[in-house]
């Protein structure tokens, strides 16, 4: 058997020696769902009380005993009615078992344990490993806020022991990167439920890292003949029909608000926008290609239970651009399109990405000639570019073939990336055309990129990335200055003034502590450089630059440091 | 009698001898009313069909024949009763008669025309001097979109033949800079109908625009120490309720989108997103004043009938910020956001503004005491910037009084500019607190300001007050280099890169047209600077710069240039 099959029904195993572990805890336990997972295993239970850590370590107690005792899986088939009875007392298995159409359904024993379940499993308790529980977490049954929060379990499982320590390392990297803590304890952004869930305040040091991430991708866009334009937030319901938004994406939208007899709907995306931009007056075949930017916020409405910090929300910014253009020009676009995204990438710090090419869907608009032009061209984009892609069949949006890339961040995990969309029904819906060479209206070919995704999941990116030691051009404060005493205040107010001068992003720490603290802090803060003043570096008109990696450079002069800082931020460096 | 009055009656008059003849005209005419105007007077009618420039002309005749007839306007007491036989035909006249709770009411009657009419009126026709009909609109009976359009005729006269004359000039040199017009012309930006009355949609070369009046306001609010937010554009009701906008301010708001038993609301103000980022952590006296920034888009409900071009819209981006501060530090911020609001006018070339101070009116927030303070410092900000102000007795907001400053165009028209304004209610709602020195909680004084008061209409002012031809710094292009000849176009192509290295922003007209054409169409958009090339520049490796003026300036260098527009841009000048 492959091994990734066998870790999962292992995983899958330990998911029912939870459940049984559980049941001898707490008899009265009713049982929701236990899968295995990419990661590990769950299992949800319906509990007369909350758990503790105790509880865990109790239960984990439990299941080494079921495992040392290596009792076998026994798998069964028996009736729908026989289940019934089995399950009688499970409202959860029995919910489950109304819905299994077939007569016989198979159940799985282990020890005094039995589960309603398609299996397979492991032939025995003792073959399942390394394992650990990590995590209690509420969860809604059937993932819906309607029905009862049941507890979710999580745990994993290895085929070694030392397999399971370096992923619970790698656990522990995370949740130190873990954007929702470090965003808070870097004062990066807030969620406030009563204002809404999914809704991002941008504090002010968060704010500062996005306007940079702005300021640099409007300037590579101009420099590549993007132009930028700014497009509501709102529209009446028709343009959202005639768009196809009403008919496909309803859910997906905030609900309408009425107003004269009409409604209006906040924007979900940016096309309509730009299409009626777009259509403002007649285009020429000289004009095209027209590529219109916008850092445009849109909303969308996400299940409450699907929210994460800054990487699943219901309001984000994306990095958005329409690309209106001949059909001869789709090559040279997606080339364009790809490049710039692999620049802009690199610039902050992401050098491996898997290219994935999505192909025509079961239910698709456009011909199918359109379709396989269409796929062809963005494989010679790629080609062209040679970048080794995957195809992922049938997964293309319903207008068109699509280019996805997948970053990977410093702990190897992956990010959703910049996509590439062709689009044949929009230009269709909306007569998006343009006078060809022949004096006759032709339809344009368009294509929606974007290529960071959203400001929001890409700081959630960012900040686990990089740690939340963002690298000197993206550090909201750059250098803190720290005076050891009041005499080398002067000193150090004046180094403030010459820095900021240079346009350096500097704080002066002048609070009554002790140096340590402050330093301390600073470091906890992430800032790049501290700069130490004492004795010393008056008397000699120096500074002692403390490096957020823990060196101390003693005796450098402001020019040292000014040069250092500039050649940093030019080569969008750490420190 | 004061001469404003007199010119206000013999307006009023002009209306009624222009519904007398337009009665000759139509005899079946229903009547709207006709009042006199800042600038002239109008009537509104309800008419079989609809006007043409003719039936101006003939109804200015029929008015000039009225005028020399000189007929008496004599004023008559009339019962109810008997007014309503006098306009038994007349429903508009009826529907007003009938909100009259008066028994007696005043008609006036001149020829064959008479109205219902407060008055007063000049002694006679002859006495109306200088006049002229403008122009013909639709016009809601009561300003209602449920109600008849009717038409309005607009109309002006003056005491004399000179200031009469005198008006039409401005007029048309208003009509020549009307942002409408040039925003088409010049490609600014667009609205669309089906997408929504008063929604902006901002072109390429408007939104660069913006974009560098934003980043320009960044800059200099980064320096004075504002931080930069970004806030959520709706926020659940609750949030509205407790800010006092469902009670006050309900009206001017999108309404609600319902989702999950929650209403959601698009924010009509910034205001109570920065207060959550403000209460997002505890806050000592030591990071007081905190002073939070934001380009916001708000989104307010208004009338249709109201909504005018860019300075009268539905959805705006405000530069808004909020100061929140101990009371002792007012007097310091409000001085700092005055000179901010000066320096920032300055530099968009606006010399002349008048100050305005609007106190307590008669329901408020807070108690008399803190409006006495607040005032108080408010006028002493002014007293210390040496400021002429005017008291705007009552016409404070609720919540607190306010400084508004308004600003003057190159027609001596005023535009309403920054605005300050100090809130007691807010703090209070919320509970805006600050830890003191004494270790305890004190409520912050917050500062509402706006310095450009929003995108949009500050975008209109711009294009009313330069006329279209902005300064070298905002303009959308600032050179066209035009070839005379296919043979020209390598060395065209060669300065368009050089310039575009330097950061100018430059277009090539590389068109099979001729030069005269080239030059006119950059002309008509304004361009700054058209660069010339034909043989002699080739050969001599020079420039002809045509100025926007119609200045031509031969044999100058490309260093030469680069210089002028250099300082252009760093003076913000014209040229």
């Amino acid at each position: 058997m492959e091994k990734g099959k066998h870790l999962e029904i292992m995983r899958h195993s330990a998911a029912h020696i939870l459940a049984e572990a559980v049941q001898k805890l707490f008899p009265q336990v009713k049982f929701g769902i236990g899968p295995a997972t990419a990661d590990g295993f769950y299992y949800d239970f319906d509990l007369p009380r909350t758990l503790t850590p105790d509880d865990l370590a109790q239960i984990e107690e439990l299941m080494r005993q079921s495992i040392a005792a290596d009792r076998p899986f026994i798998r069964d088939e028996v009736s729908q009615e026989e289940a019934r009875q089995i399950f009688a007392s499970q409202p959860y298995k029995l919910e489950l078992l109304e819905e299994i159409p077939d007569q016989k359904v198979t159940i799985y024993r282990q020890g005094s344990f039995v589960d309603l379940c398609r299996g397979p499993h492991v032939a025995s308790s003792g073959e399942v490993k390394a394992f650990k529980l990590l995590s209690v977490a509420g969860a809604y049954w059937r993932g819906d806020e309607r029905r009862p929060m049941l507890q979710r379990i999580y745990g994993t499982a290895f085929e070694t022991e030392e397999e399971l320590a370096e992923y619970l390392r790698s656990l522990e990297e995370a949740s130190k990167r873990d954007h929702r803590r470090l965003g808070r304890e870097l004062d990066l952004f807030s969620i406030h439920e009563e204002a809404g869930a999914g809704l991002i305040f941008w504090h002010p040091k968060g704010a500062i890292i996005r306007q940079l991430i702005e300021d640099f991708w409007r300037q590579e866009h101009t420099k590549r003949g993007y132009q930028l334009v700014y497009t509501p937030h709102l529209a009446k319901a028709n343009i959202w029909e005639r768009s196809g938004h009403l008919d496909f994406y309803r859910e997906s939208m905030y609900p309408p608000m009425q107003s004269e007899g009409q409604d209006y709907l906040i924007k979900p995306m940016n096309c309509p926008g730009h299409i009626l931009i777009y259509k403002s007056k007649l285009r020429s075949y000289r004009q095209l290609p027209l590529r219109l930017a916008e850092l445009g916020t849109v909303y969308r409405w996400e299940r409450s239970g699907v929210l994460h910090g800054l990487s699943r929300v219901r309001g984000f910014t994306q990095d958005d651009a329409h690309i209106f253009c001949r059909p001869e020009q789709l090559e040279d676009e997606v080339v364009g399109v790809v490049e710039l995204a692999r620049f802009m990438l690199q610039s902050f710090g992401f050098q491996e990405y898997q290219v994935f090419l999505s192909t025509r869907p079961e239910k698709y608009a456009g011909t199918l000639e359109m379709w396989e032009k269409a796929t062809s061209t963005l494989e010679s984009s790629l080609k062209r570019l040679d970048l080794p892609y995957e195809i992922d069949p049938g997964e293309g949006v319903f207008y068109g073939p699509k280019i996805d890339i997948l970053l990977k961040d410093a702990l190897g995990r992956g990010w959703q990336g910049p996509t590439i969309q062709v689009d044949f029904n929009l230009p269709d819906r909306f007569d998006v055309n343009y006078i060809g060479e022949d004096g006759r209206e032709h339809q344009v070919v368009m294509v929606h990129r974007t290529v960071l995704g959203s400001m929001e999941r890409f700081l959630a990116c960012l900040i686990e990335h990089y740690g939340g030691a963002f690298p000197v051009w993206l550090s909201p404060v750059q250098a803190v200055v720290i005076p050891i005493a009041d005499r080398h205040l002067e000193y150090a107010r004046n180094l403030i003034s010459q820095l900021k001068a240079e346009g350096l992003r500097v704080e002066l720490d002048d609070r009554r502590e002790r140096m340590n603290l402050k330093v301390r802090e600073a470091q906890t803060q992430k800032v790049p450089y501290m700069l130490i003043i004492g004795d010393r570096e008056v008397q000699s008109s120096t500074l002692t630059i403390r490096l957020r990696s823990g060196e101390n450079l003693t005796s450098q002069s402001l020019s040292y440091f000014k040069e250092r800082v500039r050649k940093a931020v030019e080569r969008r460096e750490g420190l």
